[in-house]
């Protein structure tokens, strides 16, 4: 598997295959690869004649009290997974190669970035899509493929492409779950073999409270408190559980009449998990 | 000369031209277009194989006080202008086809944007910054084009391009002048006859101060004075005369120890004009 560590680098490769005529698939990660993330790379192996998977822990999505130090890193366990999946390239850049010393450009969605996710990590969405943006205009993709686990973020990426006029089709693949139910995560790892266990109940919670829903349950207050619910039972930290629009991502209270997404952030010991189902 | 309004329409001509290998420069404008804009179009084409000109009324870089409503349009004749100077195609987008009733997602240059012309025009540069961004993106040119007379936002559109990777070289082009040294603009046609002969005192106090600094003067507050002086002596309202790092953009003070420009500011009746000049 070649890996590239430079922009110009990543281009002289990309600008081959592009000037054969080959459609170009993208999967931005952070690395520490999982069967999610295989997902990705697989569907765009699928959609596209060359796939590219790029592996930076962005530093500036992380708070200052967050794990960006103790974030997972293993380029080559990385590179053998994406090369038994398809994928043609891996781009993993180096800081500098990312971030000059005076960077000051940044891209901002205003209404969501301080919203769910946003709330308790003060500067994590401008730091998401900066890098995203980054990224896709280094790359060129014709194509890019995300997790519905990061839901905030798969909509705030789709909705820049769309504000910004990227020429990229943006592909949103459903969330890979172990046995569980847990959201496939490289955070999980963190967790302790019985946190992994009773982190199950986040799913359980939502599945239950899409089955009352299912059977008419309509108050958002009542849904919220059966996701709440479940975590609290199984010793989990609800961090918070909001009910969200699935067109614009703005909070739904009272009753639910349009189509929404549950989204919830729970601690388990001191790892943060997330996780959100479709009603 | 064909002039397409929406995205879509843009794309499908550039794509003709893109694959056939031919080179594509762009200047984006707000019509109205002068000797100033023609020197960009034709700097555009001597180096490109073809040339299209943007014009749009950006409405989201006016403040709620500013001349949104009576900047001047023209389109018929910018079009006839741009013809006979070696633009290919204009792209006159409507307000619907670049901003969407929930647009979310803008550019920010964090320490710039509210300097200088920022700090007397809150929002301006996340307004141009969006709509530049926007505008590369549809029409993904090889080179674009910026006039000097824009210092300070032509510095943060480079930066801009280099901070998130835009594959386009832009290329500044000096300033051009009315036979006074008035600096070209499309809000000259708001001045009186006679500001327009005072408006002409912006430029001499500002060769004024550029001969003093040749001649060993490095006091900015000495050289700022006489831009000043230059200024309250014709009868304009000076808004602001910085001199800043040409590297930095940030503001200097005390004495002169590296390469800089004096960016200035200054009313004539209502009307705000703005120049510079690099010592």
């Amino acid at each position: 598997m070649k890996i590239v560590t430079t922009i110009t680098d990543l281009r002289t490769e990309l600008a081959k295959h592009r000037k054969s005529g080959k459609t170009i698939g993208c999967v931005p990660t952070m690395g520490a690869l999982h069967e999610g993330h295989m997902a990705l790379v697989k569907k765009s192996a699928s959609q596209n004649d060359f796939t590219v998977v790029s592996i930076f822990v962005n530093p500036i999505q992380f708070g200052k009290n967050e794990d960006l130090d103790k974030y997972p890193r293993r380029l080559d366990a990385d590179a053998s997974l994406c090369a038994k999946n398809g994928a043609g390239l891996i781009f993993a850049p180096t800081m500098e190669s990312m971030y000059s010393a005076d960077h000051q450009t940044y891209v901002y969605n205003e209404p969501l970035q301080d919203l769910y996710c946003g709330q308790y990590r003060p500067g994590h969405f401008r730091g998401v899509l900066t890098v995203v943006a980054k990224l896709f205009l280094a790359m060129q993709p014709d194509s890019a493929y995300f997790g519905r686990k990061d839901y905030q973020q798969a909509f705030m990426i789709q909705k820049m492409v769309e504000d910004l006029n990227f020429p990229i089709k943006i592909v949103i693949i459903p969330i890979s779950r172990e046995k569980s139910g847990l959201a496939r995560s490289s955070r999980n790892e963190f967790l302790s073999t019985s946190d992994r266990n009773n982190a199950a109940c986040i799913y359980q919670g939502l599945c239950a409270a899409k089955e009352e829903y299912d059977e008419g349950e309509v108050s958002v207050e009542v849904l919220r408190t059966i996701v709440r619910g479940a975590i609290d039972h199984s010793g989990g930290k609800v961090q918070f559980v909001e009910i969200v629009s699935r067109k614009t991502l703005l909070p739904i209270t009272g009753e639910l009449t349009e189509k929404a997404t549950i989204l919830v952030a729970a601690f388990f010991g001191v790892t943060r998990l997330i996780d959100n189902i479709e009603l």
